[in-house]
């Protein structure tokens, strides 16, 4: 019984995997469209959220089952209801790469971004793919270094998403109304992102350490 | 044995009622402060979120000593498993009340409703506050019909949502970037906090019907 069970846990983590994998091509694709004003790109990114919803549900029913059958305790239990959360997290960041990619595609033609806010668009792009990389990693590893260089690369992303409104709110800003609207979305979309990774990476270096306590605080802010 | 699991149960249904009791008046005290500028309100409602997030840790504590000492299985198993969903609903929810809060002291002592959109928020704040109602009945009575109700509030919202970015993208607009600024993220507060209370009714129609597929959809759009 007890094999089986560690043969369900490891069928477990090697789903979380398969799914921050594809949240990884998703936010690659969804920051790639947003900041080239790529339609075709964008729109594969809409459609191929469905995908990582679907293996979702199909990780959570499994994680249910387990539940029923196999009736875990202490740390086995607590590995599976963490499971439970850490999937509805990356589903929402799956999420929120199609809503990066829809902005893009509700402006199109136009370009999403505005000029002056190019380099940092970009910059942030960057920090959620590493982000959405190192949590590949960290799934396929559980190494609790690597929830740390997470939570630092999130504090950079939240410090652009200070720099952006920061940016708009300046005198020198001559965006147009419609940037501003897609700016403030965008910026949040982005920050969100990092901190659904927070979220996830506290509960993978709770698992390893048994400090529960606050590990959702990444999302009560 | 049996009756120890339902009396625990239910100690989960009257705590997630007592969270949802909660989060009512957060967001009813948030609306106030948002649309009224008052600070006091604001902090009020900041400072109270604290205690939102300790009930919802505690319940999600119960929920996992009920797992690990009952090992539910089937319909039973499925109720623990969604308290813990709802739990963590609940709490985004409180979250969002808090942000709403926030955009208000940000901007005190300017108003951070522009001119133009105060009565569209008024309504979306009202529709929030009878959402959040209807989920305490519907947490009590477990009645589908209230269900629907919470969905339909819930379009509702989605299409004031819509109108303010239809006010915000007009030529007659009149505001300042700060105002297309907050209003963006206001309506979006907004609309995210109808989005939790329908997720968390799905849940609660699953438990009556058995009818998994699906339920958690309203978040993924």
């Amino acid at each position: 019984m007890r094999q089986v069970f560690q043969q369900e846990l490891s069928e477990v983590q090697d789903r979380l995997v398969e799914i921050a994998e594809l949240v990884k091509v998703a936010i690659t694709d969804a920051t790639a469209a947003f900041n080239e004003s790529d339609l075709p790109m964008a729109e594969k990114v809409i459609e191929g959220d469905a995908k990582i919803d679907d293996l979702a549900l199909s990780l959570d029913e499994l994680s249910i089952q387990i539940l029923a059958r196999q009736q875990p305790v202490a740390r086995d239990l607590r590995i599976v209801v963490s499971s439970l959360r850490m999937s509805a997290s990356l589903e929402r960041m799956g999420d929120i790469a199609e809503h990066i990619a829809s902005l893009t595609r509700y402006r199109f033609p136009e370009r999403v971004v505005a000029k002056g806010l190019r380099g940092t668009f970009r910059e942030m792009g960057e920090l959620d793919i590493e982000i959405a990389g190192k949590l590949v990693e960290l799934l396929k590893s559980q190494e609790n270094d690597i929830a740390d260089e997470i939570r630092d690369l999130d504090d950079k992303v939240d410090a652009l998403h200070l720099k952006v409104f920061g940016k708009v709110l300046d005198e020198a800003w001559g965006g147009t109304t419609a940037d501003t609207v897609d700016a403030t979305l965008a910026s949040r979309y982005h920050e969100r992102f990092g901190d659904h990774a927070v979220s996830i990476s506290k509960k993978v270096k709770y698992l390893s350490t048994g400090d529960w306590v606050d590990q959702d605080n990444s999302l009560s802010r």
